[in-house]
């Protein structure tokens, strides 16, 4: 079991007020806080052991390049990738969505071929498809929800036709929580051939991954979500895909020879990682996957777990919230509207005001919104640090709220 | 004039000791250190004032936005841009060259035109290019230098044809220290309807820069290479280039609305930003720049053209040490290889031995290396931080390495 005070005290932030008010933190599903081991590696590195990494040759920079290149290895055990090399960094997975859209997609998609997405993906993996819709007219098509908000993998499946090509998915929805059996879609796609990209942005946080067991092509996760620094992250990339890609950003370090003729690359994975990398990023990265494995992913699990239980049972008493997507099994991710008209931006101020951080919004997943007849909610996303007694105070904030708007 | 003692003590890791000697950090050129009030903004930024920016509504979400968006107006006064939305930012020059070249070139260049580059280009500045050469038939002319390692800006000038379609160069080279009259350049592409990019990842460092003055239409910077986190970075783009620029990474924020049909764009400069970008680091960039301009970067070239007047007159008298060029008006960074044979490699691992951290090997300028008749160089590039006694310790670091292989 997670020891939740023990936790808590490893994050700084999480001892301050809000406008008098002890801060709840629940929007971590925009992005999550930083333990004190991250926030120290971070001051450490940049004050002690910083240079550029890769050919140095000197001591600082050897010293940058070991910890550096070690995280390689780290993601690769959290992602429970068999291959050191299967793991690419990027900044986030925005672009390590965008890295597949540009060097595995574009060169072998051709007009009238299909890329399957769920309706509930964030835009992340939405618009980097939409560019080769646009560009060379690549199809996209969606699969939609069950009442309950969940996903029937079969629907997915089924979707699968002689044009497609990529199916890309979540693993779990930023905005109603709902998880995906990306195993079971995998394991059909493979079958057909059709090569899967899992969005784990959210799903990497609240739960143990193994890439190999899932087998998907593709597996992005970005780092500030996942208790790590802004600007950290990585994807995992089968390497059978690797060697279907071709370079996307170029500059140093991903090159082996440059001359006025022509380049020669560099072997994956510094293939597809381009000029000075996220370096002091990467390294808190590390240490935040060294952090969140010390924990227990399990354990991380089961704890949030209780928290979408009590939450759930707590927000289905108040009957003027109407809460979006009741999946099994869901996340403890809560995305509501509420009866009367308060608008999701006025609810989120109401309950700033309370120390209660939410977010208000389409959270970056339109379609979804459009499919729920929504233009926006307020949500409460929970993280492994959050309690019941933040629960209780989301509730009573909301109930002030109802009171205030009602 | 700079306070050399109190600038050095804003920065801890120029404290410390390597192989139980004072560091003697001469790998600016690569990447430079950090001053405490930049590690300490990003300290304070995780510890405290952490959340996801934009739209988040509530109290954290507001500071992270506010400290964040901040920074466009810092780096627009740092490079002298009238406007702060001709700002975007980029995880370093590497990314903002590649946004030109996929937004910009890519969609507007046909096999046969022309994009002219000097023989001195960082592969940042080359390998984006020889991508549209690969795959799109664009064609490379090559700018040689003057006997000096000078760059005539009219041999640019003379290179323009009816097919040129960009002129991409930088302000300073990384190996040599060679400045570039980008100025005269520009005023001459200009008045010929040709597009320039400058690559400013070295010359915003060394000395103060004016966009407008200089005319060009694109102007790259690096955060790390200016005292600022790794994974920071912006460029300048003219409101007419960004007017003509398609998005290039595909995300959150970069988007107005997002269907299953399809896409429009939020304005620029969020129209080339997407995901969640590097919040914290580019706050501390904002700090960085901040603190340079507090300096006075005409006292930084000072010290500067001080340090780089005492080293040339220093290795001058090292009969046995190749110097690559002297181009007047040189920035204070020092190529060199050994008479009798020692690789550069040894040499930077015998200089660091010392305490000396210098670079080895092509520096990201194989093409410039190859018009050298050379495979890797040995590099001492100095900073605004660094001394006369720390020219003096490469020097005799320098005799120590001579008598060793000599």
């Amino acid at each position: 079991m997670l020891d939740v005070a023990a936790v808590r005290s490893d994050f700084p932030i999480l001892a301050r007020e809000v406008h008098g008010k002890p801060l709840v933190y629940l929007d971590n599903g925009a992005s999550a806080q930083k333990p004190r081991c991250v926030i120290d590696a971070v001051t450490k590195a940049y004050s002690l052991e910083y240079a550029n990494v890769h050919r140095g040759l000197h001591y600082l920079s050897n010293l940058a390049t070991e910890k550096y290149e070690a995280v390689r290895g780290t993601v690769a055990r959290f992602l429970g990738a068999a291959q050191e090399d299967s793991i690419v960094f990027a900044s986030g997975s925005t672009e390590a969505i965008n890295l597949v859209s540009y060097s595995w997609a574009a060169p072998r998609l051709e007009a009238g071929d299909e890329i399957i997405l769920s309706i509930m993906e964030h835009h992340a993996n939405i618009v980097p498809w939409h560019f080769l819709r646009e560009r060379q007219g690549v199809v996209l098509k969606w699969v939609g929800l069950e009442a309950d908000g969940s996903l029937d993998p079969q629907r997915v499946i089924d979707a699968i036709g002689p044009r497609t090509k990529l199916i890309a998915i979540t693993q779990m929805s930023n905005v109603l929580g709902t998880r995906v059996d990306v195993q079971s879609i995998c394991a059909a796609a493979r079958a057909r051939g059709v090569p899967v990209l899992v969005d784990g942005s959210q799903g990497a946080v609240h739960g143990p991954v193994n890439v190999e067991e899932i087998g998907c092509d593709f597996y992005a996760i970005t780092g500030h979500k996942l208790y790590g620094p802004s600007g950290s992250g990585a994807i995992y990339i089968r390497p059978e895909r690797q060697a279907e890609m071709r370079p996307f950003l170029g500059g140093g370090d991903m090159i082996r020879e440059v001359t006025c003729e022509g380049v020669t690359y560099a072997a994956p994975p510094l293939r597809f990682e381009a000029g000075t990398p996220g370096i002091v990023q990467q390294i808190g990265l590390g240490v935040a996957l060294e952090y969140l494995m010390g924990l227990g992913m399990e354990n991380v699990a089961a704890h949030e777990a209780m928290l979408r239980d009590y939450a759930s049972q707590r927000l289905a008493g108040l009957n003027w919230l109407n809460v979006q997507g009741q999946a099994p099994d869901k996340g403890a991710i809560f995305s509501f509207t509420m009866a009367g008209g308060a608008h999701p931006h006025d609810i989120s101020t109401v309950l700033d005001k309370r120390g209660v951080a939410v977010r208000a919004g389409s959270h970056c997943a339109m379609p979804l919104m459009q499919s729920l007849g929504l233009s926006a909610t307020a949500r409460a996303s929970f993280a492994m640090y959050n309690t019941r007694e933040e629960v209780d105070a989301l509730v009573s904030a909301l109930e002030l709220c109802h009171e205030f708007f009602g």
